[in-house]
């Protein structure tokens, strides 16, 4: 089940800026391109007349041409050309969905092109912003549903057990987590407080003795997460707002449904501090590449144990009280969207 | 859907030459090979007493030996022996196919053996006659449908997006196409006169200037087609009777179901120019398996579309007319199959 | 269709030496490991929180941590821990299997655990007796159903015709086989005097003549086989009681299934001749490793067939009539198994 009213991370800027990306998402095959005045286009990606993906053809100005008869679509997804006829039969279009660039993303609206605002898009300024410097993330492709991966950002305390090397350790565990409704999800919050600080900040920020540790998790719909984490030197008044020095970064995610039980993972990390230090920029690539690797081989192996039996006998636990709540936001909003479209079919 | 009392190509001669072939042809398996008197045969590829293929068991003169207890079957599909007893249970019997061996093919016939008629395989006299020089393909095995590559094949306009680089140019979709109703199918023709040669044809025949080409496919049921295409010098006749010189040739083509959603390809080039040319043979081999693999991408591309959505809002063109009317023939024909079949049961 | 009241081998002793073993079982997911103490565990793969198999997490003394949000298992199943929290939520355990370490091999109860009796586990003392040298084979995961290898075992005339190069020749199947119902399963021999040895028997004992050769196969339930092997110089009382030197041997096998429709086959080769030589241990580990896959390649191949079709008409032949018996009395213990399982179920 999808929220179709609501944007998703289609791709990075710079992917539609090396040529056409085919994309599946919410189980719809989509094809992007941008065009040479620079805007984003997504259609369908599946010519009207036989079927191939548009994507197998080539980009001519605005518009994309099939590779099997040379059908040509503008960028509303009407088919304004047929070689060898004069006339276009009707009924030649593609789907085209709503899409904006914003914060190097490009977003698709995959619901009701005439619901799309673009308001909803979440204001991760940071993204843009002269005084954070933004490290992004490949495209992950997890063989897991899209929730999964809320629900690990969510729950902070899996840092000591699938972490252990590089973010976790036993402090975590020991503050409980505090979860707050927001506008269109819901807040984590765990502040952790003088305790030895983790191995990866360590390395950023050599720290004399004990930090603070904040952990701040906004979750809003349909899969978003800005995950505002860092720590300072302890009793330095991190908690009480007044972050000095130390670590403070966000790690921004997207999670896009491709299918039911595959999703892709869009993210960024913006910092605040050691701006111009290309060492810690490489380590954020490849040292949080390798944590988020290890979060995709459990969500992956969760999904197989689901496969085998999606509602096994289960329990919760305190640190679930966000994702629950979250999921519950999410299963009401699909709800709400599910109904609404009856109703506009009973008065159509 | 298959049209089961109809002729396929199982196998180049050559396959059984070098031993027992194994394919799966309109969802059945079948094992095919040759007798040491030289007809070819072609049984159920299964064991009627624990269903190992008998592909993986030994030919023995006439007979096939399975390779997991050593019952015997001879031609007929009848079991002879059963290694450690005297007599063979009864409904000790595998299925026989009809087979024919013609124009360097091993032909098998699917449906009722008793309505076998080889008068039913099409006259492809290039194939053996000395003025022609024949150069054999590839089995292709294509992850799509059948009928995709007679729709393929039926429309040459998409020579100019698919291969742009051998067969492929402007000309082609400037000249519309004929549709006629022959026995068994339909032709097409298009006639390009007085236009610029395109590349490959340019290689083979280093022509002064421009050409008449001319593409006539005829498609007859269930999924042969020959393409006889070729060009000469512009204004020297061809269009009237004429070929004189140039580059005139045949493309024969068969497309084996092997399920409902792959095929097998068989195709040749019977040529009348350049025979003993090697470089040419050469480079019917390479060029045109080249664009044979462009086709496959396509047709595979299209039908993991088709998976997805087997029946989407679609439009036809102009140049459809040929493979409808075929694609209409071959439903008909399948139809009139099955209406017989339920009346014989009805009369049994 | 399994029968869930009995004894599978889920491991080798050393496999679960080495940490922890994760194995799918009657389809269900089990993990396994030894206490410092030295006793094994097998518990239900699967966290009771979110899912994670536990295979992924670590042993902590005798428990299993879960790797995602560290909660803790004892060898019952119950979860003793939830890090950040005092209690245990209640449901807060996933199954444990009784496990019996014997013969070198890890037994599992899939049933009722309050059925499980150690006198069902099959007395093969030759395993762990002194005067027997033991070799191991490797564990085999075969793409079959599991009772294609009892098929295979109790049917030794296959060995002319799938290992004529290492263990058949002509002889076997002159010679008939004798069936005997025996406590549990069935007994299948088959005399075969006065005959050449089979290639491998030769190379192992070098025979200035013939032998007399006996296979005697004890399949009992659910997938037990105990093939008792071997020949000696003809004559010498082979077949009375008397086996004088030559190659006497046991092949012991035990069939896991892991789904419907594929399975472990686990192996052994205990051996009461040239207990010193090491090149017969070689040769037994490579050489009926290569006899093993030879099945392996047939039992793989039957199941494609069978997954195609599964009831295809099909004949039975003489030497069928262990295996079928074998297969017919297991079909009545799976049936009591679940006729008890219903009437549980009504007095409940």
């Amino acid at each position: 089940m999808f929220l179709r009213n609501a944007w998703y991370v289609a791709a990075w800027d710079n992917e539609i800026d090396a040529g056409l990306v085919a994309r599946t998402i919410l189980s719809e095959p989509v094809v992007l391109y941008r065009r040479p005045q620079g805007g984003p286009v997504a259609l369908e990606d599946r010519c009207c007349h036989r079927s191939l993906p548009l994507s197998m053809g080539k980009q001519v100005g605005d518009n994309l041409q099939c590779g099997y008869h040379g059908l040509v679509y503008d960028p509303s997804g009407q088919c304004i050309a047929v070689p060898g006829q004069s006339n276009v039969p009707t009924g030649g279009k593609v789907r085209a969905y709503p899409v904006i660039e914003r914060w190097k993303w490009i977003w698709i609206w995959m619901g009701d092109p005439a619901l799309a605002d673009d308001t909803l898009i979440p204001n991760w300024w940071w993204m843009d912003h002269p005084e954070w410097k933004v490290v992004r993330g490949p495209v992950l492709h997890i063989q897991g549903n899209y929730q999964l991966v809320t629900d690990n950002l969510l729950d902070l305390s899996h840092l000591t057990f699938v972490h252990a090397d590089t973010l976790g350790n036993d402090a975590i565990v020991r503050f409980p987590v505090r979860t707050d409704r927001i506008e269109g999800g819901v807040r984590m919050s765990r502040l952790i407080p003088d305790s030895p600080p983790p191995p990866l900040f360590q390395k950023y920020c050599k720290f004399a003795g004990h930090v603070d540790r904040w952990q701040i998790v906004e979750a809003t719909l349909p899969s978003y997460c800005d995950v505002d984490v860092g720590c300072t030197d302890a009793g330095t008044g991190a908690f009480e707002g007044r972050r000095i020095g130390g670590v403070p970064f966000h790690a921004l995610s997207v999670a896009t449904p491709e299918t039911e039980r595959t999703c892709f993972q869009f993210y960024a990390h913006p910092r605040r501090f050691a701006l111009d230090d290309e060492e810690i920029d490489l380590s954020y690539k490849r040292d949080f590449l390798r944590v988020f690797k290890e979060d995709v081989q459990v969500m992956e192996a969760q999904q197989r144990s689901f496969d085998r039996d999606p509602n096994p006998p289960s329990i919760n636990i305190n640190v679930d009280a966000p994702s629950l709540a979250v999921r519950r936001r999410l299963a009401e909003a699909i709800q709400t969207e599910h109904a609404g479209a009856r109703q506009l079919r009973l008065h159509a």
